[in-house]
């Protein structure tokens, strides 16, 4: 947030921060707390420098919206799928089913992408370090290898690591002419576009969302979004219930911090589970696969 | 087509006709052939007038592309799925599953449909009144209902049935508040449209694509794409697949007939055989599903 | 069916015959026809011999169950590929996510077998000869090979073509160290056994279904079920449903052929499409899934 | 483990043990700690001996092999379903395609269980007191209901609780007439098979590992091995890789305790992360999904 933003709200004097990186939480306490008594923070980087720098100095209790099970749930095991294909289907008005994809990072979110185009009828393959993970991935019915021999075969490659310079200057060339390549992590670092520009020798736009980069050896690259969210730069974003979930959780964590704020510690802390399961169970009742019964309470 | 463009192109005197509707082989005959030695036939409705009306009176061979079982694999039971899934995707921006589904029709296109939801997650239930068709539908893991009880607890409903007026005037008021109902089928009549608008207390856009009708009773009907076909509407049309197999079929059904029109007879008849296996070979090459091995001839 | 059955039967001058193989058939029209009046027939060997060499002589009505499209739904759409793999469960013990299968033929025997090993986690490659078939198998997820590349990579192969010799003495030395191989086919001769027991430089019993051989290479070579279908050696063949459908197709078309001989034309034909759908219905009601609604009529 | 087993064993003076239930840990603190140097414990309820009344008395280290999440991973999250698959198949010969099923508990077992059956082709309901595991479950595809409405539909219903009489005296006449009821949880406590023996009017014995029960109001249900573990009791237990794990778990750590006992504490701890990625690694080698390619370190 910009300095000066977090300066005017500051200047209100609120009673209730709804955060999102920190910076509020952050400034109150340069400030030596005001009048506020409770805060949410809703990403874990955020959660980060409360647990960090900020450790010990909060004078109030901060709900972090992020380590709930449900966030897990709904936005990274079921939301992040869906996402990125509605990105790549827009980008690329093309079929699924019969292709090799390869997806970097097997964490959950790596895996609700897989699990999607696996659904579809593609052939996926995943690439992964941590061998319980990898696993993981074989008995999901994906196919397990390291990078290069991967991208010889791939029509479509998803990077989804957290990590960066995942795929490399050395990658490039080994890619199957006309391949497509999109990332998912938080930071648009994945995949080191700078090396594939400069080792281009042509560039054009094929379509919205779709920049073809020719290489020396004559094989065509297809980056997806500039190699940005493609779920966040090519289609909507979070569906609709990923949005009313983190809405959800906001709202019910600050009415408890009101009411009771003695029922808090001062500092980082998870979503207290009475509120999972209560939003649980609200969920779950407007679905219409249990509508015709009543629900757990 | 407008009968001045059908004039002017036969006009042209041309040797070979690529049809979509059959108007330029009809106005052939009407010229007395002129000197067309072999046409195709793209649409189930062009084949339709061939094999009616034009029965007995066609001088040339028509190969009709529809009837490709290509054409039937691709486009109907692959196509059509994730193209309506696609285009609901951005009109609503929500996620399949955890939501039921109705499909009406369990034909190739419903089939397609029905399982891409259940494979996302969504529960499905289908209403077909062939009795052969539902019992595959049960077996496919979809529910097999009745139309009422069907619609009181869908979250959303497509109609795939080829035939209007399934979605009628009684139905609107028996639906969940809040359904979001779209049309698959190619004529924009399965959904009675005038009889919602006749029917709501108010309307109003909610998104692109996205018409909300507020009924007496109070609930709301959330109509897609104006009930017209929701992948052609609301997305990209058919993928790149589909019509990249359209036109590979009317370019070798022309090279055919041009090098050997003794090998066909006069009139409708289907792709030969051997074109069908050619095509099918040259998709197989380009996927990377099969690349590391040599394929089938 | 043993001659000497055959004549004690016919001796016993039945009024209607429910045969399979058309062994009672040929010996009524031997005999000159008898008292018979109608007859079905279960089999497509014996539909082979009707419509064969005994075409033009049958004296009466004979209905082919076999030919139902509700046979081949719930037989080879749905029955086989749970079938088999019950069989290869108490056969091995063996889990089947994380494993590389190789299908050979991809009908809708085989094409049942390979969504039902692919659905519970393996990877399953496909070797069809035709394009078509081929193409639909890569759209279902299915690598797609030639026999060679994909036999050195399978942890199991199951031959599902109909014809006679797909594994043969060249293709044993290829199969990784351990591979399960086993039929599916109607008769045992799709596996070459005698070459393999030839080659074998040692043989040894694992377990009940299970022989391995050690070739002269080192590799071992695990043989399910001698080479004969694995569903009915090594499990208890068909599920209960596929059984009753096949009682109920019999019962349903000797009543209508008693009842009314004047509807139906001497020689073999199909099942009449109303039985099929009354037997549809009828299996509709039994589902729980259909259970809280009225069914299709 | 027999207390005189227990002493017998003690008396050989082991240095290792690798023990099931903690009966032998107990036994050897008893006698003062003997040579033994380290241990093994296989179980869960072994392991709350050790963290409970044997807490802090342990003079040596001791790995819990169930906590391995590689343990998880193999066992319950894919074993477990088509384990309870196989013992299903053997005791009915009914295909799972087109039924409705009840799961009882949606942890990592019931959820292994439930998308085995619903990837077959049914339907499938839990019943899951916890909201946010029942909402897991709806974003899997399943339906949730309370216990009573679920009843009343289900072909075939499952309990994997963990916990006694879920299936209870007064739900017995709710299920439908020819039900069948089996357990998957630990202990054969979770369906009330006295109070079904007391209530029915009738007992036979359909099958191996099927016995019906008539109850007053005419309908059937029946109990699949009697109530007790369906995979250990109609088909052969674990399968190989289970197995295969849990010995290679024991054989590593016990390796990791002789060589290097001082990198162990005292008292229960868990298998060592370096070994859950060795072995992980040694499986994803003997995979053929992963033939093709070196794997992850």
């Amino acid at each position: 947030m910009a300095v000066v933003v977090v300066e005017r709200i500051l200047d209100a004097e609120p009673d209730f921060l709804v955060d999102n990186g920190a910076d509020l939480i952050a400034g109150t306490i340069a400030r030596g707390g005001g009048r506020v008594t409770a805060a949410t923070e809703e990403t874990t980087s955020g959660a980060n420098r409360l647990r960090g720098e900020l450790e010990g100095r909060i004078p109030f209790p901060v709900v972090v919206i992020n380590d709930s099970p449900l966030k897990q749930l709904i936005e990274n095991q079921y939301g992040i799928g869906p996402a990125v294909l509605d990105g790549f289907n827009r980008a690329t008005n093309t079929v699924v089913a019969a292709k090799t994809f390869v997806v970097f990072g097997y964490g959950t979110c790596g895996r609700s992408l897989a699990k999607v185009l696996r659904n579809l009828g593609a052939v996926v393959t995943v690439v992964e370090i941590d061998p319980v993970r990898a696993l993981e991935a074989a008995y999901d019915g994906m196919r397990v290898m390291h990078i290069e021999p991967a991208l010889e075969e791939a029509d479509g490659l998803f990077t989804v690591t957290g990590r960066p310079g995942i795929v490399r200057r050395e990658h490039f060339p080994l890619l199957k002419d006309g391949a497509l390549l999109g990332n998912v992590g938080h930071f648009g670092n994945e995949i080191d576009v700078a090396a594939l520009e400069e080792l281009a020798v042509e560039r054009r736009e094929l379509r919205d969302h779709v920049v073809e980069y020719l290489l020396p050896g004559g094989s065509r690259v297809r980056l997806l979004a500039r190699g940005e969210m493609l779920n966040l730069s090519a289609a909507n974003g979070h569906p609709i219930e990923v949005m009313d979930l983190g809405f959800a959780l906001q709202a019910h964590s600050i009415r408890a911090l009101a009411r009771d704020p003695a029922a808090f510690v001062h500092g980082a802390q998870p979503v207290p589970a009475a509120i999972n399961r209560a939003i649980g169970a609200e969920m779950l009742r407007t679905l219409s696969t249990t509508r015709l019964a009543p629900l757990p309470q």
